[in-house]
C-alpha cells in the first residue's frame, strides 16, 4: 500500500479551492487518510491549509492538525478562532490536545480552554499540561479503559463497552482498587475467554509493569523497548492509576533521540530539519563552526612555535601533512566516541575502564600501524627521506592513539557527570583532537628529527 | 519500575550455579522477566549461561535465547544440541524461530528443523526463511488470527479463541474469503460490541491497510509510523494473507536505521558495538581511515605546488593555517550532509533543487560573513598584514560555500541514483572536502595575494 502524492494531485486541489468548489474536494478527499491529508497541507500555502480545514469534518481535521509540521500548525492556528481550536481538540485524544494547546500563548490557552466543550475532557487536558513534555507524564494520555477489582466480568464488560467508546486503541484493561490505585491488568483476549459471572478478583493478573508519571521520557521508551510493550500504564506517587503511554508516541521518542545524537555528531546543536528558516539553521550550525575556528587558530599558534622547520628543505614539508594529521586525529575521535555515545545509549558499555583502555589502544595500534606503512610507501614512491616519512608515521600513530582515547573517554566521563555524552562527538572530539593532534606531530617530529 | 542488575546479583547467580544449587536459582528467578535474564545471562561465562538455560523451563529460555546478543548467542547455542534448539524453537513465535534458525550452518538448520515437534510450525518457518530479512517477509510471523467473511461472530469467536491460544498478542482480526485473500478486519472491540448472530460479511471493516510479502523493510517502517498501526498484514503477489507484522519489530528497523545513518556518518562502516572484537572494530574503521589518509595525502600534493609562499615571511603563514580551512571544510560539509540525509530518511526534502541551492549558499554566506569577521579580529590582535587575513577570511568565506554544496548536493544525487545517501556523510565528506578546500583556499589566496 502506499499513497502517492504527485504534483498533479496538489494542483487539482488547488484549482478546486480556488473554484470554491466543496463538493469536488470533499469527493477527492473522502477516502483520504489524515496523515495524507497532512502531507497535502503541508503543500498548500496558509489561505488554502486553512480553506481545506474549515471545510474538512472536525474528526478528521483534528488528526490533521495534530499531524502537521510544528511551523505549519501555529500558522494554521493563528487563522483559526479560539471556539475554532477548541472544537477540533474536543475530538482529539488528552495528549495529542494537550501538545497542541502547550504551543499556544498563556492567553490564548484560557480562552481555548474555556471554549472546550466536554468539561472532564478539558480537566484531563489541564491536568496534562501540568507535566514536564520530557516525561512520563508529558507523553500520556488520559483515555484508557478501567475496571474495578469488585466488579464481576459482566459488569466489565458493560463498563469496558461505554468507555472503549473513547479509546482508539484497547491494549489492555487496567484493574484498580476502590482508591483506584493500580492493582494489574485484564487482557481483553482474557475477557474473551472468561465466564461472565467470574469475579474480577479471580480472574485478572497480578503483575502489571508501570511507570511513575515522573519518569523520563528516554527511560520509558527503554523500558517499554526492553519489555516489548506496547502500552504502559502510568501511575502517581501514591500508586493511582492517572493515565496510559503507547508505542506510537515512544517509536517518536526512539526516532528523536537517535536523531538527536546524529545531529549533535554532526555539529547541530538543535532539532532542525533541512525546511527550517536560514534563521533557525545558523543558530543550530554556526556555534560548533565557531568552536571550529578557535581550534584551527589554536593550531595556528602552535605552528608558529614550529616555524623553524620551514627554513629546512625536507623538514618544512612536515607543514603538508598537518591536514592529513588533523583528518587523522579527527576521523578517529569520531569513531571511538559515536561507538562509546551508541553505547551508552543503548547501555552496554560494561566491563572496567581498564579493560575499554587496553581495546582502545590495541584497535588503534593496528590501524596506526597499517596506516604508518601506506605513509612509508607512499615516502618511498615520492622519494621522500626515509627517516623523515618514518618520523611522520610514527607521529601519526601516537595522534591516533591519543586520538581514540580522548574520543572514547570524554564521553564516558560526561556521562558519569550526568552530562548527555553525545555533546561530545562531532566537531567538539574534532576541534580538541585536531589541536592536540598537530601539536603531538610537531612535538614528536622534533624529538625524532633531533631539528 | 526498573529491575537493577547489580554486581552482587551476578556474582549470587555465579555462586549458585557453582554449587548446583537449582533451588535457589530457581526461587531467585522465578519472578524475573525474560528480558532482565538475557542481560544475566550476557554477564556470565558461556558454561554458566547453558547451565541455567538447561535449568530454566524451555517456555522462558526460548525468549531468553531470542533477545540474546548475536554473538553470545552464537555461543551459546554451539553448546546445545539440535534437539534442544528444536526445543526452544516450538515456544518460539514463527518470527523470532526463523531469525534464530537463519543464524545457523546449512547442515544444522535441516537437522534443527526435522527436531520440531510441531509440524506446522516447522512448515511455516521454513517458508519465513525463504524471504529475505530486510523485506515484509523477513519481519513477519505466521502467528494471526484471521476468520471467514463467511462465518457469523458466534462461529468467528470459538474459532478466534483456539487462534488466540497461539498468538501472544491480538491486534486485528483479519477477515479472508475462501482462496485466503485479504479482505478487511475486524477489531476486537467490536466484537465485544457486536451480537453474535450477526455475519462477519456484514460487519467487518472492508478498508484494511497491508503490505507486500516482498516491501523493503524501512517502507514497512515509514507506513506504519505514519498511519500510526500496531499491526499490518502482509499479503502475497495473489493478495493472500500471508503474514503479519507487529509494531515491536518495527521499532528495531527504526533504531537500526538510525544508528546505522550515525554510523556511517562517524565513518563506520558495518553495524558493529562497542562489546564486538577487536578485528570487527577494525574491519569496520580501518577502511574509512585509509580513505582519510588517501585524502591527506592529496592535500600534500596540493600543498607541494604552492611551496614558493614558504619563501615569503608573511605568506609563509598561510601554511599555518590549512588545518582551519580543512576543520571548517569538512564540518560545514558534515552539517549540510546530515541534515539532507535526515530530510531525505523522513521524506521531507522538497521544493526545486534552485531553491535548496539558494538557500545552502546564503546560509553558508551568512555563516562565512561571521567567521571571516573573526578571523579579521584576530589578525588584527596578533598583528597580521590587513590584506593577509582579509585574503584568508575570503578563501575560507569560499571554501564554506563550495563546502556546504557538495555536503547538500552529493547526498541528493546520490539519492537520486538509488544509492543509500548516508554514505556520503562523514569521513566521506570530510576527505573530499578538505582537498577541495585546500585548494581553494591555496588558489584564491595566490591571486588575491598576487604572488
Amino acid at each position: 500500500m502506499s499513497f502517492e502524492i504527485t504534483k498533479q494531485y496538489i494542483e487539482d486541489i488547488q484549482h478546486l479551492i480556488a473554484d470554491n468548489n466543496n463538493k469536488g474536494l470533499h469527493t477527492l478527499l473522502e477516502e483520504v487518510h489524515y496523515a495524507d491529508v497532512a502531507e497535502i497541507i503541508e503543500e498548500l500555502d496558509t489561505e488554502e491549509a486553512l480553506y481545506l480545514i474549515k471545510l474538512l469534518d472536525s474528526d478528521i481535521t483534528s488528526d490533521v492538525i495534530a499531524e502537521l509540521d510544528e511551523d505549519i500548525r501555529e500558522k494554521v492556528l493563528k487563522g483559526l478562532s479560539s471556539k475554532e481550536i477548541a472544537e477540533e481538540l474536543n475530538e482529539l485524544d488528552t495528549d495529542d490536545a494537550a501538545d497542541i494547546i502547550s504551543e499556544l500563548s498563556e492567553e490564548q490557552k484560557k480562552e481555548v480552554i474555556s471554549h472546550i466543550e466536554d468539561e472532564e475532557h478539558a480537566k484531563e487536558i489541564v491536568e496534562l499540561l501540568r507535566y514536564d513534555e520530557d516525561t512520563a507524564g508529558g507523553l500520556m494520555a488520559k483515555e484508557l479503559v478501567k475496571v474495578n477489582e469488585n466488579w464481576n466480568v459482566l459488569t466489565c464488560v458493560k463498563e469496558m463497552r461505554a468507555q472503549a467508546e473513547e479509546v482508539t486503541r484497547v491494549h489492555s484493561i487496567y484493574v484498580v482498587d476502590d482508591r483506584d490505585i493500580l492493582k494489574g491488568r485484564l487482557s481483553l483476549k482474557d475477557l474473551l475467554t472468561t465466564s461472565t459471572r467470574s469475579p474480577i478478583k479471580e480472574v485478572f493478573i497480578k503483575k502489571v509493569d508501570s511507570v511513575n508519571v515522573n519518569e523520563k521520557a528516554e527511560d520509558v521508551a527503554r523500558i517499554m523497548q526492553k519489555y516489548d510493550l506496547e502500552a504502559i500504564p502510568v501511575i502517581d506517587e501514591l500508586g493511582r492509576l492517572v493515565g496510559r503511554i503507547t508505542i506510537d508516541d515512544i517509536v517518536d521518542v526512539i526516532k528523536e533521540e537517535a536523531e538527536k545524537d546524529y545531529q549533535m555528531a554532526a555539529g547541530i546543536s538543535q532539532d532542525v530539519e533541512a525546511d527550517d528558516s536560514i534563521w533557525e539553521l545558523t543558530k543550530a550550525r554556526l556555534p560548533w563552526l565557531v568552536l571550529g575556528l578557535f581550534g584551527g587558530l589554536g593550531s595556528v599558534f602552535i605552528m608558529e612555535g614550529y616555524e623553524e622547520f620551514m627554513a629546512n628543505p625536507e623538514f618544512k614539508r612536515l607543514f603538508f601533512f598537518t591536514p592529513l594529521i588533523a583528518a587523522m586525529a579527527g576521523n578517529v575521535g569520531v569513531q571511538s566516541s559515536a561507538i562509546v555515545v551508541q553505547g551508552l545509549a543503548n547501555d552496554i558499555i560494561k566491563g572496567s575502564l581498564f579493560s575499554r583502555l587496553v581495546k582502545e589502544v590495541s584497535l588503534s595500534l593496528i590501524s596506526g600501524i597499517v596506516l604508518g606503512i601506506l605513509i612509508m610507501i607512499f615516502g618511498l614512491i615520492t622519494n621522500m627521506d626515509p627517516l623523515f616519512s618514518f618520523t611522520v608515521a610514527i607521529s601519526m600513530l601516537s595522534v591516533i592513539i591519543v586520538a581514540s582515547l580522548i574520543g572514547t573517554f570524554v564521553p564516558i566521563i560526561l556521562d558519569k557527570r550526568g552530562i548527555d555524552p553525545a555533546i561530545a562527538t562531532g566537531p567538539f572530539i574534532t576541534t580538541s583532537n585536531d589541536i592536540f593532534g598537530i601539536f603531538l606531530f610537531f612535538y614528536i617530529a622534533k624529538i625524532m628529527l633531533n631539528y
